[in-house]
């Protein structure tokens, strides 16, 4: 039976609806109905060619969720637990993690392993249905697989999307916890999953920067003590702003968010001596940024800490923190609309134009919603 | 009896050998007759006004070494021990971290410590024998004294000088041990402290950049396994010699020891990923640098790490520590020159042009000694 | 005026009600007027005489609320800000740390400090009106003060009482965090505190382990998911009960709080593999207990972290967030009942007799209340 | 052509030599002629059978050094560099971490992955050559093989032996550096390859406790600065004689290496307040040991850290610094004696009745060594 997938041809090129035919899966594999693919940042610098090391033509979607119509044998999750057809899951974007590099190794780095390939990014469309803007979803021998948590329903999880255990990773990252002042820079998915995951670390504080005006509310709704607008305030003002509600000292610990490099030189003088400046937005190359390495790094004794990728633990740990906390925030109200697979090329522009928090594919169908700015 | 003292009356006017009457020495203080003061870059900085907050007229003259002359009644050292006369000992020069504000008792931040005070730089001429360019130094009821450890001569106490402690903070924020590759920027003092310590650490690898060819050849001298001159190599051909040097990787842990603020963008993109930067060289503010966050920062996953200031610990530690290995390294080597108080100037022009690693002080004579370039 | 205190005069002595004159203010020095007093497990060991260098007569009650009364001049808050008649504060009761020894300098050990006092337990009535369970206190200068934060009543802070701190310093050596799952051992105050500051630090699962019934129910409203009796249940069987709470493998975090040696061997079999056990509980010498060091530590990579004492930043830090999170448990149904003065020896029975979770003395009267079980 | 190895047939059973096939190289396998086997104390606990999940008949032989004499077809060192016959290698004795399960996923504790195999230990001989007591090795694919470093002999590799990469991961473990007082408990390998990691990373005192007196004579040979002897010191001389060597305060870092349970109570009194203990010297059941929680742990605030097992970090690291401080002392004198395989059975008693420090197999024939107290 033909799969339809939608394909970015190469970069820049109008999407298109492709069929494919079903893979044949081999021992270990499973092949995976989609429920919700989500549509993010990453898939706007996909589409324009921004990332280096991505095959094209492209079937998108690294995170997704969906049921499993077919195994390949004896298939497991994670932790080599049978899974059975029917069964609701979702499964980490990074496959391939080596164990056998000196970053995976020695450094245990893993997320600088040269080896990962990435379902949605840096599998072409050329190499099987390893996207998730598809029907179905070969998910290989190795993939790691994870049941969705008790209570978890498909809507919550695609809410958290590849946000939540990106977020995961820079909270950890930072250390936030009880007493903690936490400044956020960007109301983007990843900066409102922080904001979310602060607050439920115990932080005495959290203060959410960014625009436009619904993603500042959505930070409200997901926490967020206080919000900081970059329309209506400029750089001294949003300083000034911060230092106004942090003492006069600056944040504990600033969870960049944004992508955008000035963010940093700007992020660094919102931090508080000796404090944490956790870098976990600039994902792809948008340029350079002039600091002042006394007065923004070293007077200041900070600790900066980039966050790259996710692994395992961040996807596993998140899922079961969601669970959790389930009641604590409305999380799907993240969710600006869900699209029809055909509505891929609407769904990236509603999300390239800031008019979509949150947008996510329904590949089999489901009814469209309208949008929720 | 008069002091003589050497004071830098204003920002940039010439120095001038001024007299002082003896201090009067409240309970708990001591007088100190100053066997040696260093000379440092902070001096030269000092000399041009670049430092906030310096009151002038100033006697210079932070890290020193001498014998108690006169004690104010019951005087210890640091750890309360009563003191005697003719002691040799030196000194911490922070004076007065308050252990009373949020930084000292919330943050654990006491270099951050907003009401310490530092003599040969904060403290003036105006308010006494608080520098140790002088004959006498006046020792404060609470200044941290230590008598120089067994072993440890006068002469090696001083070659340690102040960016022994520093560099000792910095190979501490580095987590620097057995296994690791460093790579120090710098070839000043501090950039050649952190090369011995790093070598004594257990290091796997220590280079250093820097220059002139003599400071270099003092690396070797210090435990340098490679040395990178910056006069005859470019940038790229600078990074392409650490890649070549640490198996394409970069370094584990690369320690900034420079003052140059296109030194951190180099150095950041000198190590490995996943590695640590350690920031200890930007104590002046001498301008900005272009870094994009993306590709030196976040892709790479880094910890940075800037090291503002030690504390008693450092100063303890490391002079014990160079005691210890006394007779690893020829540390006096590092000593340029000693020079009589009458060649402050002198002394100071020889450290900003390069001709002295290090200069040193005698306020109360000795033989001057030819420059060791 | 005279004052009214309660004093136990020697181990084991009947308490008994004596009056002192009102103390003279030095500079710095500030007089409280006891809104309330804790009495907590601590006092009964020092009826008993159980704690070294303890100088009796004794006035207890170490952590106390209170209304300044009288200044000796400009006295101030812990930050330096004055503070004015009549405001409502708390105070560390250890004072006198000494920012001058090997611990406070050099291991960053402060509450190590052989210098430090505390109010309530080694300062002894002969030297001052040095313990809350008295109509006044002496704060002598140096005394850290804080004003209740905002929002926080008097008896919420009491509420909090000295288990608040001693938890908030076991969470921080635990490091507990999104995704940990916990177990505590004990459902006294220092345990039922480690509850609530688990929960709030967004663990996955906390579990507390004591007796009886109504202090375990207590633990429920401070945010326990499971309770384990050991009323009910036998070593074999809670261990069992961990077991089934934790995929068979043990807690990430066990907090030991409950001062019995025998607690710490189980607490370790509780741990899973790689996992943190903290001792808060073992404050009293309460003898041995045999482990085996193979099964019991090494072979299960633990890592054992002990928590001795208090230090600023854990006192301001955890009534900073008892203030945040006021609302989120009924803080003040820890405690049992008020007493009046006169009922000291009254109270002390009932906490020793586990009657009382937690007693609250009101030196300066309040309607006694009845006991809640 | 037939393969001899020795044999324990089982528990308590007399070595054997046995003849096995030549095995059949799997693709990604290779064959080692096994140049050195160690001899060790874990093979002691084997041939008596105290260790869990052994299967008999075994080969024992964990650590060993051996030139590659076939492979079957392409086969890598454990970067995926390929092999060529006749290259010198070692390889880390665990083998199948699966990288697959909570331990190795979520906890990164991979030493307790449930599914390593270990070789010589429990791979059993009816598995194949999979112990180094033999004239070969069957290294599986996946095996992580290590070229030796430059500058590496096999004599002073096998020096090293399963003691130092073990060693390593216990000073990691304490986090050994420049300043820090250390005290080892234990003469034998461990112990001393601890003393010898301990002094290259910089630490200000080594004191190392055991005997006999050639072991402590070998430890002064690996940079011990000072020794306390178990045989002409009793516990409580013990105790006072460490703290005559660290000012009365006891050692920053304890490292226990005895396999003793008493060792450990001792050696918690020996660390100061605030300091870290760190055991990994407690492999097998050898009972249990009172302790004091409250006086040996909780009040002195401890930090205690035990250490399972290795991973290749540590085996791959301390393999680089044993090369790169090959001069730095005499490491070969730790080797009491090399035997011939025949000779195994001699070997085991010679280790077990304390004759030997180490001993050292050589399967495939040198000539026999006099023994070395």
């Amino acid at each position: 039976m033909a799969v339809r997938a939608a394909v970015i041809p190469a970069p820049g090129e109008a999407i298109e609806i492709r069929t494919f035919p079903d893979p044949v899966l081999e021992p270990g594999a499973a092949l995976l109905r989609t429920t919700y693919s989500e549509v993010c940042g990453t898939d706007v610098h996909l589409f324009h060619g921004r990332l280096a090391g991505v095959p094209y033509p492209l079937i998108p979607g690294h995170i997704n969720v969906g049921a499993i119509e077919a195994l390949g044998g004896r298939a497991t999750d994670a932790f080599g637990d049978p899974l059975a057809e029917g069964e609701t899951v979702t499964f980490l974007d990074v496959h391939g993690t080596c164990n056998a590099c000196w970053y995976c190794l020695v450094a245990k780095a893993t997320t600088r392993c040269p080896h990962r390939r990435v379902y949605g990014i840096t599998y072409g469309a050329d190499e099987g249905l390893l996207g998730g803007w598809s029907a179905k979803i070969h998910l290989k021998p190795g993939v790691k697989i994870i049941r969705l948590p008790e209570g978890l329903t498909p809507e919550i999880a695609i809410a958290g999307g590849c946000a939540l255990p990106t977020a995961f990773h820079a909270i950890e990252r930072g250390g936030v916890g009880l007493g903690d002042t936490v400044v956020i820079q960007g109301s983007g998915p990843v900066g409102l999953m922080a904001c979310a995951l602060a607050r439920l670390s115990g932080a005495q504080k959290v203060i959410v920067i960014g625009a436009p005006a619904a993603r500042l509310g959505m930070a409200k709704k997901l926490g967020a003590d206080a919000i900081v607008s970059i329309e209506s305030a400029s750089e001294d003002e949003r300083l000034a702003a911060i230092r106004d509600l942090t003492h006069g000292r600056g944040a504990d610990i600033t969870i960049e968010a944004t992508g955008n490099p000035r963010a940093v030189r700007e992020g660094l003088r919102m931090t508080r001596d000796a404090g944490i400046y956790v870098i976990v937005g600039q994902y792809t190359d948008a340029g350079s940024v002039e600091i002042e390495p006394h007065l923004d790094i070293n007077r200041k004794h900070l600790d900066i800490r980039a966050t790259w990728g996710i692994d395992f633990s961040h996807f596993h740990r998140s899922l079961h923190t969601l669970a959790r906390f389930r009641d604590a925030f409305p999380w799907c109200d993240i969710i600006s609309r869900f699209y029809a697979l055909d509505e891929a090329a609407q769904a990236l522009a509603d999300v390239e134009g800031g008019r979509a928090v949150k947008a996510v594919l329904c590949p089999n169908g489901r009814a469209a919603s309208p949008i929720r700015p």
